[in-house]
């Protein structure tokens, strides 16, 4: 079985193993893990930020990201199928109580001219206040699509014009780093905050980051452990994240080279899947889903009529390639 | 000064006041107030809908009636200018915990084609689950604009398919019913939950009604003292409201009249404007509301470049002639 | 019928419903409510604060103010049969987020040393912090209790000490007030911040005030309106609150002596009894109840086994006698 | 430097990373992590319980076992100390909901009669609901206390006939069942849910559970993912707690006697620290700290007044000596 339901499916390698079991741990409640100290560290330099809290998962990255910039009562505006208003189970409105507007774009990206109508952060004491906007690179639902460093730097400078702030949803932002060659410190200029994902792509088997000022990371730290989401000898888990980032990174071009096979397959201008996921409509998608299990290919439905491939970490060029002769042929 | 700002600025008559200061009346907690009760049946009765229940306020209508059909962590969607997403300060997610995600429809109209693709009921156990459907009618933002009984009607069977629940933002739903001669139980028929205002057309003072199933009405009781809305003897009010269903819904049809002479001095189409609600575009919102005003008309902004003005109870044929006077001149 | 099971249940005079229907009215949401505005002004004055927001119930008012001075996350301590704890139904919690934790005293007071052991205000980012104490005065639970303005002083220093605030649930701090003559001011010296009703012991049909800070009240006006309280022409209420601190405070007094012949019939203390509630115990409150009822005596359980009796406004001295009679003889 | 702050800060062994670094895993938000689920399986069986959920952390095993057996607006009563009142930083009330009040019992124990006369799970709509009882078992602030399985069992008779959960949050039960040789299954079956901790004194780096009915289980797996607590191959974490499990527990007894050492060398009782902790009153805890880390040993204090010593698995007989003589002489 070949399986391309998700990058989230990678298990880590031998390696990878090893550092794990060889991590230095402590008590990172306290903040005495010094794997995880390392961690933040290095990831916030990457992208020139202040600091950086890890967390189980991409989503809590994301809550405590867009928490760090909006209020409760106060707005964010995303597009329509982005990963926080569509795959967090609502926890945006119902952990942290933000509200949110979307506006729709087929490949997922800011929409200069909708954003600017919709955008209303200081209307008065009678009207939700815009206090953000979010903005999901690569984009995962669309099908992997990138925007554009340059759209960013719009988004970047409309923002500050109108006083609201800028969240980069980057669980797969490493992707969007190799597909354009864009440094990731550019995502970091355009961003308040940014979550940053070590468990899909990268491979590690938990862990992601939010990104941002050290005043935002300090309030998300207590907010974390309020989530439930505050972990003791986390290096374990942290040294992944470090093993990740100096061999995983580069090597996202491959899973980028399957996916464009997977999207000929699939009958997608590989033109529009830049990175590692393939997102193709089928009348049933469910149905179509069954047939490839059935044929050995795992794939899935995100939409009623909307199947998703994506390439990782644990699929091989030869896997690629066989699993693009299965889709191929149903 | 000639107040056009809003609708909810009417004054109670001498006929309303006199009506209140007779009202019977008991503890509504206890539910002994004969006036609340005969408002809530008569009010239930109009949309053939089983029960209803009192609020101070349309706001707390609206959070009652979203949160009688959409879980925490569940979504409703709605058009992205609607008074549930732009006006309520985000109780529905502040307070409530719901989600949502927007469609955008230059009349406020249920969109089907997007309201299709948007919709998910049942992605499984990792997306966020659509309960609900809002429809604003008349859409206040979108310049009191009516959504057809047919469109509707067409809204309640995509939803009846998918499973989801449509709950109507009625504050103004009576100029719908009298710019239209729809009859209220047609609405009935085609939400599972109302929200209705006394406080804005029908020129009572204070109070709102959410319309529903007996069960959905019992659990909003709660919910309304929880959130603390429950009063004591407000069959003062409810006996406003009584009068105003009495003696002020057929006048309503004078207002929509008013409002077309607005459109016309303000270079909109009066039929863009169908019931009392005008809004228009210029280019700096709040100059052009401070010029009304030194001329006597007052009107407010309602985005950067959208001004709206409102015609009811307390403004004359006189007035509204004079008001659009103004508004060409400027 | 005699009904004593709240002084909630009392209806508004002819004056008061005189005072109702002349009263001169504006939209509140927007600030233009003249009698709101002075009633504002007026109750803030009376306990020295700086400003006043009025609120459909006592539950919005507490909601308000314990919300004032206590973040989400943080804790608030009162005795374990408040209001807050008891009759709001977890809106503290469920609606604000902050969390509560309990002293026991079988009169509601404030034991000094069980808050001196539980405060905790600084214990570092892994506790919850102790943000507020509150003091329900008169309690209501405990049998319309008074806390001794000395003892409330005492709290004051202890929580300025502690750097911790002092709520104080006032919904009968009228009958306090009567009581035992302590000015106003004096209670407005000991609290940050006050929750006071006008539909309890003072009569009007309808409002309570959170009194506080000029900054506090601002923003609990954006939040009263997020949770759906904020009223348009609600001067129509507020007139009835002028009236009844005209007309209603010091003839509380009366309600105090008929209290004490409630006592005497049930066997309680009067000495225990110092305003207008009587709490006893019975085996089986809810039986108790129900034999009163049918002896034209209606009163309440507040616990499995405890029985409340309430004298207010539309309790006569020959009704209370009466009562006495029928409650004495069960 | 002996560090005695907390049982959470052991490292994992040597055979410990060993089973980690050999763990099978899968994708855990996809119910395939073959080391979680044999985790799960293993600890609910233990327990008696259908089912059982990995959670990142204690507080969340915690917060997610309370919502599974009280609504928002409901109460959960438990003594003024516990963690989920003190030290899970308000979880109960800023996310869930829920609402508390608490007794006082100097040992954290269950005290019937205050229980008794608090609770009222059903004292009609006005009133806060109580829907659970909360035990912690040990007790940590109390300093490790142990209620007797007996004491349980009268309270889970209480329980049932009032119609309320018992909760047990058991981060140390392994400890008490150690003990006082309480066979596992005897606690799950005085509870409707527990909550238990891999990562204190069983010293896996990171990990709990929280344990139930496979209804409450499959919705609390719904809730951690929309907390953000839904990782993917966690089974490297999950084989840290089979090994934990096979190799931990019954060596807790040295940390007992450990624990009553310390409790010598501070003056207290040995026979009211039948744990691994001993909690100590001093004038002033914060200075107490901080001599004793100059002499080589961290404790840590959990409130003004009281100091706190915990043994663990990286505290070896010698250093229990050691660190006795040096609290004695301070």
């Amino acid at each position: 079985m070949i399986d391309l339901r998700s990058d989230t499916l990678t298990r880590p390698t031998e390696a990878m193993r090893a550092a794990m079991a060889a991590a230095e741990v402590g008590d990172d409640v306290y903040g005495e893990d010094p794997t995880v100290n390392a961690l933040e560290e290095r990831v916030a330099a990457l992208f020139g930020k202040e600091a950086a809290v890890f967390t189980p998962t991409g989503s809590l990255a994301n809550v405590l990201a867009v928490a760090s910039v909006v209020e409760p009562g106060q707005e964010v505006l995303c597009e329509a199928s982005a990963h926080i208003a569509r795959a967090e189970l609502g926890a945006h409105g119902a952990v942290t109580g933000v509200t949110m507007r979307t506006w729709r774009h087929p490949s997922g990206a800011p929409d200069h001219e909708q954003i600017a109508d919709m955008l209303a952060p200081d209307m008065g004491p009678y009207f939700v206040a815009t206090a953000a906007i979010s903005v999901e690179n690569t984009h995962n639902f669309a099908g992997g699509t990138v925007t554009d460093i340059e759209d960013l730097r719009r988004l970047r400078s409309f923002a500050d014009e109108a006083g609201v702030a800028v969240h980069v949803d980057g669980a797969r932002l490493w992707n969007a780093h190799v597909a354009t060659s864009t440094p990731l410190s550019a995502y970091g200029e355009v961003a308040d905050v940014l979550a940053v994902c070590l468990s899909k792509g990268l491979g590690a088997p938990v862990g992601s980051l939010m990104v941002g000022t050290a005043e935002a990371v300090a309030t998300a730290r207590v907010r974390r452990k309020r989530l439930g989401g505050g972990m003791r000898q986390v290096g374990i888990l942290a040294a992944a994240g470090l093993h990740a980032l100096d061999h995983h990174v580069e090597r996202l071009a491959e899973d980028h080279a399957h996916a464009r096979l997977l999207a000929e397959a699939l009958g997608v201008d590989p033109a529009t899947c830049p990175t590692n996921i393939v997102v193709a409509q089928r009348p049933d998608a469910p149905a179509f889903v069954a047939r490839a299990a059935e044929a050995g290919v795992r794939i899935s439905a995100v939409g009623p009529r909307t199947v998703r491939a994506v390439t990782h970490l644990d699929v091989s060029r030869a896997q690629a390639e066989k699993a693009a002769g299965v889709l191929a042929s149903l």
